[in-house]
């Protein structure tokens, strides 16, 4: 039985309990214990709502650690699973507390960006640091014992530096105030998708329960992340094609990647098939925060059927993951399922 | 003989090598591959005159190295004490690229601070993120093999933590657009000091030293913190006095503290020592961007004698890490040279 979301979140009050106690032990000031216990609880209140599901990165830390034993976890190894799940919620929080910044982005999940919330400003750029130190003081506090400790750390530092990478060039690629669509190509699309999301989002839960369960073997590692990788990659293409063409009812917001400039999978497709005509309505309309200036470019996404294209990437491209799992070798304990099981959930998804 | 800045400068070019190859490895695209070399690049020429010296913290690493083996370091522990007080170098460069945003500054020595030069603004959040990324890209390349490896990997966790725990005491109690100084208390004033500076200034490369020399015994570990973390604090209130006191042409920059609502030591001091007519003159007259503001706080510093109060304390502290230093216990290998060092390179400095 895959968890549920109110038995994850019941573990997350003792991990802040923790961390509030270690600041506490340094004699921090009751003003800076009082914020740190705020921003580390915002961060909750605010991943309860995230993309594709609710906690669904950390979640499946626990649901794959049960997968690859074949069994459902004790209560120990629930909770201990469930902290590396939580840890990768900390990764995110730190990433998406910034991004905000860096993004200027007005709200998050319906609420407004914590960078904007009264009092905060720009000192949400130390509580995203905390967050990430956070995940570090976890590690040490409940697997410094284990054989597996430095590989997790290792690993944390590994992602962590990829999705910077991945920001990074996402950032130079498509800046918000200078529209260049020359700047754009499918390579760089490619690796922004990757490092910036499937990394942390496909490869670390899986890699996460590799180490927890003692069978973070080289070749069950590589093979997780010959896998996920792609489906990371598939994910975000999706993402990008429900941002313009998903019932704004169904998928809970507005897409707004044509007024933002973002470097995606359809304005690189339409680039790639456009006409001189169509590529110069691009040139002239794409990243423009206007109305009419976005239905334009619309219309030349419609006219290049790109709904029809993406229709036909999506099937070809699960066939090759559902290729990829089913060559999957379980002698060192891999299981099928664990790729399966990620492949369900987002295969043909609305939202 | 102390090392040199040229010869501790030479080593860094390598260190850049091997952090844009490990880049390539992934096939990051040419654009974004560029913009982190600058950034690096940006970061050495940025510390070339930092507060104290020059590339002070990091030096003292090889400098304790080669006075706790007690001669000279061969070329190879050279270059890997060097790449440990470079790593203090990256920490010191990812906190002040922060730092200089939350705090809105201009300048940085001098030059334009890295997030208001040309075509890098709110990026500069990601940047500071890969330079402390890329201490553990460092440590990882460098000093896996070494039994201190986990170690030195929770030492830089553990003080990069307290660093950003002092961070967020200092924005919380000193928010640059409210002044309220009732705010402000010596305890506070004290742990900003300790977790911001001490921590990261002092006793990092003191522990770092001891690791790489193969002596971070626990005794050891807690003496040197026990000696260095008081000096750290000395360091700081020096730094608040000169920022009053000094001649803005020894001290080569014109102190703000006042202005910028700073909870530095003398106003926790005229604090403490204010008479009712005093106070109000200091509150309302501390943290508002005017000169005459600022000239009349300055008269109740003068009135209040803190200069004198301040080389009384000097002294006081002084004496008292005099005595700490001269029962340390050279048994496991600590040496008193070492601390000896670095009072005698702040003590009664005037820039």
């Amino acid at each position: 039985m895959p968890t549920t979301l109110k038995e994850f979140e019941s573990v997350f009050p003792q991990l802040v309990e923790y961390l509030t106690e270690h600041c506490r032990h340094y004699n921090l000031p009751k003003n800076a214990l009082d914020w740190y216990r705020k921003a580390t609880d915002h961060m909750q209140s605010l991943f309860h709502n995230t993309v594709g599901g609710k906690c669904n990165r950390g979640m499946s830390v626990v649901d794959t650690s049960s997968l690859l034993l074949g069994r459902s976890l004790s209560k120990d190894e629930y909770f201990r699973s469930a902290t590396l799940g939580w840890m990768i919620e900390l990764l995110q929080a730190f990433f998406l507390v910034s991004d905000d910044i860096m993004d200027s982005s007005k709200t998050r999940r319906g609420s407004p960006c914590w960078y904007r919330m009264p009092e905060v400003g720009m000192i949400a750029i130390n509580d995203a640091f905390m967050l990430e130190s956070s995940i570090f003081l976890l590690l040490k506090k409940y697997f410094r014992q284990e054989k597996s400790y430095v590989d997790l750390m290792e690993l944390f530092h590994e992602v962590t530096f990829q999705t910077e990478l991945g920001q990074a060039c996402d950032l130079l690629t498509a800046p918000e105030d200078k529209v260049d669509l020359d700047n754009f190509s499918l390579e760089k699309y490619t690796f922004i998708v990757i490092f910036k999301t499937a990394y942390y989002s496909f490869y670390l839960p899986v890699a996460l329960a590799l180490h927890f369960c003692g069978m973070a073997t080289e070749k069950n590692l590589q093979q997780a992340k010959d896998i996920l990788i792609p489906m990371g990659e598939y994910f975000q293409v999706q993402d990008d094609y429900l941002d313009n063409f998903a019932d704004p009812e169904t998928l809970g917001k507005i897409g707004t990647d044509i007024q933002d400039n973002k470097c995606s999978w359809l304005v690189n497709q339409a680039l790639k098939r456009a006409s001189a005509e169509q590529r110069k309505v691009l040139d002239e309309n794409y990243g423009r925060k206007d109305k009419e200036c976005e239905a334009r470019v619309k219309v030349v996404f419609s006219d290049l059927k790109l709904d029809q294209v993406y229709r036909e990437y999506e099937e070809e491209r699960v066939g090759e993951i559902r290729k990829m799992i089913s060559q999957v070798d379980e002698t060192e304990g891999l299981k099928k399922e664990v790729f399966e099981e990620f492949l369900r959930k987002i295969y043909q998804r609305s939202k």
